[in-house]
């Protein structure tokens, strides 16, 4: 049986090494090559990368480690190793996007959000898997605290590599559940912004997704994501992330709303107890708890996110049909038989059918402003309880259903735009169940903040 | 001197064509074959077209003369030959953006706006000449009324292929004035949806780019861009256009708002005359006109729109750096020094400087929004008189200044989101001069009625 214990996890942090690079104690080059060496270890089993770029990771430590030597950093994430999600195009290495019909693909084109992480002097190592295309079709990576379960998806190789110790930070993206559940079940902390916080560059094609980042530590979750957007902004358009330049200190929520969703009623009864345990701890310091039988508006908001599954599914296929066509002609054995299935789904639908989910989507999002007054900020689980066993389809039977899990609790914040930060606060039969805090638009300093009092604060919960 | 004039000019019309497929008198396959004769009449001088596919085309066309002959056609526009804006994506003609660094480039896709147009059975024929990445730097087009002059950018060939009778209709894009002003050079009529009413599919990187189209009559104006968005709808997150599923019929605005913009002091003596002309025809006809004088929310609104050449130039440069950063480090030598100025200059910019733009742009629409009640809609120029000549830049001299001519007179439709038909109803020296109709967002069907009743019921002005 694995052995995750929130309590005692120590994930890989870069913000407390970087008083030892301004004393010369420690190198971001040193740092790097430690881990270079993790992931020479563990990466036989986790398989979290897509692509790695050593020597122009080393190099690009060695010109940090110059820049900390002379005393000028270009930022405070200056020489932080860092992995991205492989649908993120790097100009140097291939951008594969866990899709056969992308083998070879090497557009030599930094994304938006990559170009400013090299700005801001961050050491870009590698690409981690993900499910094909950012669906559900999973890559090879395993989950680093049992082998035999998924690591979650699409970002799953963002979420192995930080839970494994190789990078203290990792971008991933979701657009229905793909950062948040991932970061869940493998212990992270990470950030799913406002929907268009983080400058999504060309790839804008879809409503719901966002750049988002998994990290070891609070500090540094935020500190890359606002070294990020103060580069390159938001998506075309918004005003994108903003908040303090550096991590937002702590906050106590007075008041939390309980987020059931429609994940509860399928949830196994080891996970519930756990998460109704966190809620007896969050009580026992102090914070009043709302939930949808204590005020109307919040079983409103409930009910408005109740087909949240459905509602992200189809308004993202939908989205992404003529794009996902035009790949599947042009590569008809390029594409997995579980992307060929939603395609054809959304092959189905009439741009009114589109029209009539946005309206849902759009009333659910008045629902969720209608609460801001109630509480500081909503919690809920950010995964159906520890990370299922995984063994891959079966050749010549039907596809099993969400091979990285299932994102019932991650569609809310999807379909709200609501920024959303995993805190690992809980462990089921050894594995991490994360939860997650949800705020208003905007307000990713806020629920950072809170996230961040939260792990400080409350007693997590251990349940074998 | 160039001969145009729009009270005997015949553009080229698909829809009065129709009933002859029905009865047999006329086949797809021969108004194909009409076009293709006027292509190679006039190519030679108009250069319109980056790619021909005139092998697909017939198959297409023979496609649909036999649908017509079984009376089963796919919908009003089956068998019309239409060209696609070199910015757009097809999958069988190369997408070369008008820039040498994506010379050859053939990605084998189809755009979703394309893609609807086969549906439809649209029969696409070639690839018109875009500015370099719909951008300023002039691809090789001549005007079809006087070769010494631009037609217009960016879509330089589709405005230029609907005015040398080569297609009935022709797609085009706009981030700030590229259909309309090229249509308002060369006699199109022309339909700027409101922001997002045309699905762009990948090309959804800006905040301001549209697809639209050009065309010889109302009629088809209207039921091509009917029927892109009955089938693919709008840009992701929106409603698309909607509207009657036949051409709008003509509607008698009681008031119009004359907005003058900033291009009202530049613009030379004549075409204002034309355009005071024009103005004094429509009052004869029964329409009031509010100007600037006339009511302090105009006056407002000229004040929220008195920049907007700048503000479109910053917010656009600013969305596209990272993309066009990108391609000039790849191909330096494959990007226009006008392009790498563009992008020089949005890298100078912040985060918090596009921040203040979006900011502008966001009031500006408020203002116009506050005219909805005043009057039925906006007429103002397309274009700031008669297309300039324009002989390419000299080398070792510095770049001419907008070689497609100025856009000054479409910044603020772009920047309020707004639907604008170009309307061909002057001539300065000979050449077209447009004018457009504006309104508010969402009313593509309104604005259409509005301008389709001008067309029938003002007398052209002339001025020679």
């Amino acid at each position: 049986m694995a052995g995750y214990d929130p309590r005692e996890f120590q994930a890989l942090t870069f913000h407390d090494a970087v008083p030892k690079f301004r004393d010369g104690s420690d190198t971001p080059r040193a740092y790097l090559e430690r881990c270079l060496a993790t992931i020479a270890a563990h990466e036989p089993v986790v398989r979290a990368y897509a692509a790695l770029n050593a020597d122009g990771a080393r190099a690009a430590a060695d010109a940090s480690t110059a820049r900390w030597k002379a005393g000028e950093p270009l930022s405070p994430i200056d020489g932080l190793p860092i992995s991205i999600k492989d649908l993120l195009e790097t100009k140097d290495m291939p951008t594969e996007m866990g899709c056969e019909a992308y083998r070879g693909n090497f557009p030599k084109r930094d994304n938006a959000a990559v170009w400013a992480l090299r700005q801001a002097g961050a050491v870009v190592l590698g690409k981690t898997v993900t499910a094909e295309l950012g669906g559900s079709h999973p890559g090879p990576t395993t989950n680093p605290f049992d082998p035999a379960r998924t690591p979650g998806g699409s970002s799953s190789g963002s979420a192995a590599a930080v839970a494994a110790r190789m990078v203290p930070a990792a971008l991933g993206t979701q657009v229905g559940g793909s950062i948040i559940r991932p970061a869940a079940y493998c212990g992270n902390v990470a950030l799913k912004p406002s929907q268009g916080g983080i400058n999504r560059g060309e790839r804008q094609a879809t409503s719901m997704s966002t750049h988002g980042v998994h990290a070891g530590s609070i500090e540094d979750m935020w500190q890359v994501a606002l070294e990020i957007a103060s580069r390159c902004g938001g998506d075309r358009g918004g005003p994108g992330l903003t908040g303090p330049s550096a991590p937002p200190a702590a906050a106590k929520p007075d008041r939390l709303i309980v987020l059931e969703t429609e994940g509860w009623a399928g949830l196994d009864a080891r996970s519930r107890s756990a998460f109704e345990s966190l809620l007896e701890n969050l009580r026992r310091v102090g914070v009043t708890l709302v939930r949808r039988g204590d005020h109307p508006w919040v079983e409103a908001l409930e009910q408005a996110v109740g087909n949240a599954r459905a509602l992200c599914n189809a308004i993202t296929s939908w989205e992404n049909r003529w794009y996902q066509r035009n790949l599947i002609d042009e590569h008809p054995d390029g594409v997995s038989e579980r992307a060929k299935a939603v395609v054809a789904q959304a092959e189905a639908m009439t741009p009114a059918e589109y029209q009539t989910r946005l309206v849902e989507r759009q009333a659910a999002q008045l629902r969720h402003a209608a609460v801001a007054p109630i509480a500081d900020a909503i919690i809920t689980l950010a995964c159906p309880g520890p990370a299922p066993l995984w063994s891959g389809d079966a050749p010549g039977k039907p596809l099993a259903p969400r091979p990285t899990g299932d994102f019932v609790f991650n569609a809310p914040s999807s379909m709200l735009f609501a920024p959303a930060v995993t805190v690992p606060l809980m462990a089921v039969d050894g594995m991490p169940v994360g939860v997650q805090v949800m705020g208003q638009r905007q307000q990713e300093a806020r629920v950072t903040a809170l996230a961040r009092w939260l792990l400080t604060n409350v007693p997590a919960v251990v349940v074998r």
